[in-house]
């Protein structure tokens, strides 16, 4: 917990770049060698995340073109550490001359100042939405381990403002066909209406965003810290503006009782231990469970927003502004992957821990 | 995030011990020396979750006093690794060995099967509430030395059920006063009629914890992974039963618009930067703002119930079983102290690390 | 690195205790589930570092028996915490008085001062060699577990003063049958000799230790920062009072040339690789290449002598002293099975990290 | 210690990539924010490891221009990572092809190949000395530092074979003036005969490495396992090629008497506290007393020579090699630069967590 650009114990990451800098990039270090992967692996993740999309995303033109500079060799990985960043080319560095001396209402410019008593606020430099590249990157190497290991992680847009995705019109091949994510055609609709309004009033939008998790053996996660819940909260919870999680029923299970919220256990006609519900959200005691791991991240609305809204200046002075540009209303549809990254770098450490939790098993890798 | 039983990088404690083993303890380490401290400053919080104090904990008989075996020195401690541990008196192993077969539902008996292939079953052996006596012997200490560096921590039941404190009536000295540890008297009346309905009908209920951190100068908290909020969110979300965690207006920020949920910065009459509201919990982009930090946690409710539940036994059959012993019907008011114990481990090591974010300050420390 | 009373990334190791405060313990958390374990296992090490076996070591008497408090159910480790500890019975607390103003030559006093503004005084405190009860316990069950993986490790007092083991005169037996743990029969005399001459003349002698380990597979250690010839050196360059370490031909390599310290490989009769020699110690590139490790470990004498020194005290005054108290006019017999101990802690760890580097093992693993 | 291409717990560096692959590069988190820090400021360090620069250095011609592509602005250090990249310009990948499916004696090919089952064998690919390019670097922002903090590091050739820099003759500014980098005028005539002999012979030489470091104040360095002694060995450790070290009288110690080998104190004059000597090496239990530290790594000689070898390949044959192109018939001259940076990221790295030992520091620290 100290410096804070990296994470994991075994499968880590270690991210950097600012906005406006040169480029934002991420050292991928512990991935098991002999992994098939090509840029074209990371493109595809990128490309989910990229800006300039829709009406609702930003209109920064990046190409957003990844790199890997180490760690893969005649198409698989080495064990050595992967190397890969994106080049910032529509900086347009003017832009944000004047947000320099400003601490926007919502944004980090103050903490910045605060904690280092300096700051690049070109574009909101480090904590710029642009940081989720690099996660998005990792995560992409991460998704492509767990493939091969049977873990299937699949995110998208649970609500936009009031406008819930319901269960009962869950869609999974929808999520990728519309511009917000949502595996719910009529939610979409609704919520594309609601955030015109937005957009109209010079405002934003929060969400949530749902992350399924299927395939992870059940015994993954440590029993005390390092549970996989608590991992998961810590890894999911550092995405900038997610402001709350919850695994399973999440909130819902302050209200509930024990004997609607357990899970009964029973062995099916194969002889297979299973759950009749799942409120747990696959995780007991911090361990996997066996059933899907299912997890909601709250995101809050955009802080730029066009609207005029009272702040500070650098000079002590109590000042009006409206955010210039163009700003995503919410920044909850591209989110999604960076959840799907930040759950699958998480899970497959954890995974890649737990191999050692037996002795039978460790001994039965050495001498086999 | 390896084996899980210590949390920190500069103050760090390490837990050990299971609910019938010999005893349970912790190992403080990295708490600056010169500190002072005695048995009895550990021992008032561990009190404070001691189970026997009302009907609506259980009735198991422990002293839960605990000895500092070292690190501590003519009452200071000397910077070394302060051991605490506090032995299991009431142990009672009889009352267990019908567990040992079973897998109760809501419960970590089978995860810990399927991870370890084996588990010391007694009294739910690690997964036991007992395990939280080392975080609160661990947070005491954190909570000491956060009171000389001016923080002040405190948590309180924000809802049991659907019954939940209202702010207009918060009152903070009225938590220590009642057996659910709420600040709001109307509320205890209702909470505790809930909970006598629950037990009658041999069933628990879930509830949250809210905890307030005042004091946290700006700055405090990495921009990335560590963030201060997603260092809490694991902190806090490793307690078990822990099933979602929000800072400031978490899950409600969701449906929230950028201009109703960004606070407005201002200088007040004496200069001093504030902000007008605070909906972000005392942090923006992962670092504290100067404003006070306000999380919430929601606790499922206690799995084990009396009332009967479909279940399996590892012999693989599918049976019925109705949790025996007394055990409380919710576990909030107890987890109170253990949400302050976990949010003062963590604030106190992201304060030490701030230490080293500025050049002029880390010269100034060295130099003069 | 921080705190610094933990070692390690999955089998980790963390001490506390003072020389004379209540106890010494070790938490080992990261052990794989269902080793079978007791306290005689750790016993048996324990009593090789035990003072008061013979005229070289210190008479101080301690049964230093161990308690296993935690991680071990019905005879095995759960995956759990192992608590240990050995409570300090023979305090003595007086005889040290003298001492708490002074700062002793060759001694911590003056750098705990330094760095925490205090210390405990009595018996050296943290610095005391009863520190290392908790390196051998913890080593102990590393040990038992690299057994099970096939992995012998064993060391032996390579020199003392000038007096060397002989290669010619190994006898492995015999290093248990004589108090100055030395394979060499010849020399045990000679050095005995000489300690006799350092203790009639007030003062002690420094020595060596050396370490073999085989059995660990070839591919073990990290190929850049974690080497795990760094990791060893780190791991025993910890264990107080050394001041040099060396693998393989060490500081002889620096006089060496390529073609003479170069081991060539070739196939033996059964198509398996071999090395003609191993001046590399085992380790090739940070890594392990399946011959023996060869490590050494250069122990400066007893900073407590009887002889009359020049010192200081923390009045601000020069002054003279002359060590009280019977000490060990050398710390390497006592120090073998620390070294020992490290070297498992280190090897262990550092095999289950290696447990990760291939995805078609790791596939093997969570698909078969 | 896992995967292990990071180092340090405050001052961190994550080094990546391979000899003959795009580049090679670091990333340094945890850096102090307001440091003055410029490309130049890292290429002053790099040009003194670069290759070509005298007959007994490889001739591969490579400007090994450092490019800063994050964490600074405006000239300064912003405290976020400070990523740094050096392209891999002389690939010539052909000259490597034979060495695929070889296993050079003394090289890291074969531990590779058993650990990963795949290596990049271009150019010894992640064990190339390139892979120090990194080192540097990171070790120049480290040294920027400490300049601040009033700290000087500075190494040397103390040997090259048997040929020894004599005390006497120490001339600090000669070593910059002579291609081997020795601080002894007699020495580098007598060195640079040896060389060119070995050089004719087809064979190459070890050495050993000496450096110094002035100006840590007394108190830094953990007790136990994170001791400043230990986390040097694991630091100069981790350099390829280094098989010994040792901190003051290091293996010399092991001759000693206590009388001879403890340094006595006394107070100066000015009533300032001195060691009338310095055995120790500037480092007593673990922590700096406030006297220069002293250390020494032994070097192998080159693996890499154009003598005739036998080994093996990957086919299963005995064979002979004799290794093609230039190689430096010695690898410390330039190895001088990275016992200097992995010096400095320790230190650095361990000043700044002992800023946090003292309870009333830390709060002079955030109270005044």
């Amino acid at each position: 917990m100290a410096a804070g650009s990296t994470i994991g114990t075994l499968f880590k990451i270690t991210t950097w770049g600012e906005s406006h800098g040169k480029a934002v990039g991420v050292v991928v270090d512990g991935c098991p060698a002999g992994l098939a992967l090509s840029e074209e692996d990371i493109q595809v993740y990128l490309d989910r995340r990229k800006p300039g999309q829709s009406k609702f995303t930003t209109q920064r033109k990046e190409s957003d073109q990844v790199e890997i500079l180490s760690g893969v060799f005649e198409g698989k990985t080495t064990g050595t550490p992967i190397s890969m960043l994106v080049y910032n080319k529509d900086q347009r560095s003017k832009d944000y001359s004047e947000i320099a001396s400003m601490y926007r209402p919502g944004h980090a410019d103050y903490t910045f100042d605060a904690k280092f008593d300096f700051r690049d606020y070109r574009g909101g430099g480090r904590s710029s939405a642009r940081e989720t590249i690099a996660r998005v990157a990792g995560g992409a190497v991460a998704m492509k381990a767990l493939k091969e290991l049977g873990v299937d992680i699949f995110a998208y847009t649970k609500s936009i403002g009031s406008v819930q995705c319901k269960d009962e019109n869950f869609d999974r091949t929808f999520i990728g066909e519309n511009r917000l994510a949502m595996p719910d055609r009529d939610a979409v609709k609704e919520a594309e209406a609601y955030l015109e309004t937005m957009m109209e009033q010079k405002d934003s939008s929060g969400g949530i965003v749902e992350c399924q998790i299927h395939g992870i053996p059940a015994g993954v996660g440590e029993p005390v810290f390092d549970k996989l819940s608590a991992s998961l909260a810590k890894g999911i919870g550092s995405i900038g503006a997610v402001k709350g999680f919850e695994i399973g029923e999440g909130f819902l299970a302050a209200i509930r009782n024990g004997s609607t919220n357990n899970d009964q256990f029973y062995y099916d006609e194969e002889g297979k231990l299973q759950k009749a519900t799942n409120h747990a959200g696959g995780i007991l005691g911090g361990m996997s469970d066996g059933s899907p791991v299912v997890l909601r991240a709250a995101f809050k609305p955009t802080p730029s927003i066009a609207k005029m809204q009272k702040t500070v200046n650098q000079k002590g002075e109590n000042i009006e502004t409206s955010i210039k540009g163009r700003h995503d209303p919410i920044v909850v549809p591209r989110a999604v992957v960076v959840v799907e990254a930040m759950a699958a770098v998480t899970v497959l450490d954890m995974m890649l821990v737990s191999m050692t939790s037996r002795i039978d098993k460790v001994k039965a890798f050495f001498l086999s």
